[in-house]
């Protein structure tokens, strides 16, 4: 995306690791897993985006020559490593779930199967382009069902947390549900619809009022939107745009108007009342003033008459909730007598405690393609722990306590981690030789709002969602019951 | 910083103004003004960064052949209009507080001269950089306050909100307080000290804690810092450490830990006692785990034993307060006589009005240095209202109502509005000959640590801090209320 991006891009921790792991020739096969533990915003889903961004990061990562310079005049890294590091390319393989999924706490959305070091390298980009993007496309999608599934416009430049805060939040955002965005360059980057209307200076320039939205008017005579509320909304701002309207209607022409400050509720049934009793029915009403979505589902409720919805600050940079909680954990890593072993992180708190093993993911769908459950299986190349339709399982929380239930699969089960890059090079799409990550983004869009229409309702609320289930499969269980057993053995003859 | 950048980083509608003010021949001379509102996170202050960023970004504000192409594209814009923009380039006059500097609502810490267009077009870029370095240097002052001006390092790269979110987050960290970050990158370009521990990933790399730390101490034996609880903090991780630690501490060699889950409290405690009983005084605890200037004032209070604090997402998103609420409004314009005159925007809440005209902001601080309050005055080129020492002023309450004070000036009054860039050009230093504006960042650094310590500390409390005095002089409070009434007058008129 950005041919300025580096290698360098990273934590020193994951630099001063892999010098470790080079010069104690420990740099064997590791398999590490991207997943998160809670859902943000108190949601009952979240979306995954990044991944085309992901996947450009991991093809291009590399280091350049002054970048080497720059690690030398640190004076902590030998000659050899520098050296090693200058050639250094990405080779691993990467798993992951589709862009635009619907994605559930405990479950790996992304896993990556590499040498220990490439999979430490990497860990800082690869966190930081996923949670951030997927952050923003949770967020919008949730400002989208607010709406009513209406018409959102993301207009978060000026708020967003820098230059890449804004250009990667108007590519989820658009992923999310955002009709478009009003961020030029991101029109540019990545084909989304840009959008606008007037802002207070517009009119602070002319000397009136009217002038000023006749002006604008005469100049785009298509899609005119009024700003309302530099000086007054109902006492000034909406006649002078009924004025101006009224004679754009005679030339057959529409036009609509924009509210950013006061109560929005009862201004827009002012204005709608105003509107229409000057026979404009067809003149549309924005509004926006830092919403998002709590004030937007208050306004659906009332069934306040707006037909646009212009979100920035909330929206790009999660409000109140700034960070998607993704971590990335060794899931298996290759021992001396080079097989691959499951590892485990533990903690006293049950729910951290990580799942161990090489994994995927199946989606359990009902006979209408509702989503049941996601079950973890482990998927060891020689015994592949497959759910498979018609069989009756019995599924476990991830915690390793008790709790479990019992399902007979009637609907379908889907592999959810698909390859992405297989030993550094892009996996392609048969049809046309693209990559097969590099997918137009109104597909990936297309992609999450048929995934939402398959999620009921109870997962979808704003407060107190229903907790989808994610659980863990027999054969998971049982192994990470045994090396909890194991530590703990090993943990009392201390 | 990023030859990529393009002006086309903008909202949409400041080029489809910028087209009608050209097409209507309306690029007349105005000033805007950069403010904000109300201080984030409910402190007492705020720390303005991002000046050498903003000044770097205007002077090489264009567009490239392929922006033009794509503007082209959209349908909306005449080609006379394209070639303008094709050669445009920022010529106007570029005024602004110091960066580093100690800042409070309603005062102008930006202010920009040139024409209409070329105001307008620079916004959305403007708000954008100096709205998140100024949450970040903000939010790291009061992180670093709260810390008892100790050791806090910045780790926020994975969870920071996409690459400049992080980049830039970085830069800003470091002017509010913070000693170094993780991010290699950001070192490299900002010149800032990077910094590391290691990750759960390498101990779990090992068949044992002990080998891990063993052999990590090996590699790096200066400031090693083992990461302590992947398995049990006290049931094995110190205690693996101290075996390590003891063996390094023959050799002469200092070492330190971090508590990276649990009750920090609690763990940093016992782990102390047992360094101390191990005869290990000198080895260093660091804590990280979600921390926030609440949670660090808290064991700062409780004496928790602890001499680093690493310190991340909240850092470098603001957390639950994720944008700084800068806005960029009109504050003069010339009109058709060719005349400047003051322009205002109203609001029906006062506290909403702007403050017109071109104004200098003065800080009166005592005879100690210390600031007593900020004055706008009005700077009209012929006849500039200065407030100077030992003279006796009434200055007034922004929102317009009859709250004042009498002050004499004791000690001294300084502006804080200097010029950056005059018509396009940098203003040189005359030392070196180097611009103003890109001072190395230790110097920034220390600006600010400096204007901290002339800030009362009731300024400075966490919660419910003394609101700083923001006042406007005789003269300015004389215009506003005229421009209040004409603007009424009219209003009943209609």
């Amino acid at each position: 995306m950005n041919s300025n991006d580096s290698a360098l891009f990273t934590d020193l921790y994951s630099l001063t690791m892999a010098q470790g792991f080079w010069k104690t020739k420990m740099n064997r096969r590791a398999v590490f897993e991207m997943f998160f533990r809670k859902q943000p915003f108190g949601g009952g889903f979240s979306v995954f985006a990044g991944l085309a961004t992901l996947a450009d990061r991991l093809l291009n990562f590399k280091f350049s020559g002054d970048d080497i310079e720059y690690l030398r005049s640190l004076k902590i890294f030998e000659e050899g490593f520098l050296r090693y590091l200058s050639e250094f390319r990405f080779n691993g393989t990467l798993w992951s779930f589709d862009e635009g999924s619907v994605i559930f706490p405990n479950e790996p959305i992304i896993r990556v199967e590499g040498g220990l070091l490439e999979c430490q390298l990497i860990e800082g980009m690869l966190l930081n382009t996923v949670n951030f993007q997927s952050l923003i496309a949770t967020k919008t999608a949730r400002v989208w069902l607010a709406s009513g599934r209406g018409t959102v416009m993301e207009f978060g430049l000026r708020r967003a947390q820098g230059r890449d805060g804004a250009m990667s939040a108007s590519r989820a955002a658009y992923i999310g549900g955002a009709q478009g965005t009003s961020n030029v360059r991101a029109g540019k980057e990545f084909g989304i619809p840009v959008l606008g209307t007037m802002a207070h200076s517009w009119i602070m320039a002319f000397p009136g009022e009217e002038e000023a939205f006749e002006t604008y008017a005469d100049i785009y005579p298509e899609k005119t939107i009024f700003l309302i509320d530099t000086y007054d909304t109902l006492k000034s701002g909406i006649l002078n745009a009924v004025k101006v309207g009224k004679k754009m209607a005679l030339k057959g022409r529409n036009f609509g108007v924009r509210l950013d400050s006061g109560d929005i509720h009862y201004l827009s049934m002012e204005v709608r009342k105003i509107l229409d009793a000057n026979g404009l029915q067809n003149a549309t009403i924005s509004v926006s003033n830092d919403l998002d979505e709590y004030i937007i589902q208050t306004l659906t409720d009332a069934k306040a008459p707006i037909d646009v919805w212009g979100v920035g600050t909330q929206m790009v940079t999660g409000g109140n909730e700034a960070a998607f909680p993704g971590v990335y954990k060794m899931a298996a890593r290759e021992n001396r007598e080079g097989q691959m072993e499951a590892a485990i992180k533990f903690s006293d708190n049950p729910e951290k405690t990580t799942n161990p093993g090489i994994k995927q993911v199946y989606r359990i769908k009902d006979e209408q393609g509702m989503f049941v459950a996601d079950v973890l299986a482990l998927e060891d190349a020689e015994n592949p722990d497959i759910i498979e339709k018609n069989k009756n399982y019995t599924f476990w929380h991830p915690s390793g306590d008790y709790r479990n239930f019992m399902h007979t699969v009637n609907g379908s089960t889907i592999p959810l981690l698909h390859r992405i890059i297989i030993d550094g090079n892009p996996v392609l799409n048969p049809a046309d030789n693209t990559a097969l990550y590099n997918m137009p983004l109104s597909g990936i869009r297309s992609n999450l709002s048929r995934e939402i229409e398959f999620l009921d309702q109870s997962y979808k609320r704003l407060l107190n969602p229903h907790v989808y289930k994610v659980s863990v499969s027999e054969r998971l269980r049982v192994l990470k019951m045994e090396l909890i057993k194991n530590y703990l053995g090993n943990r009392m003859s201390h």
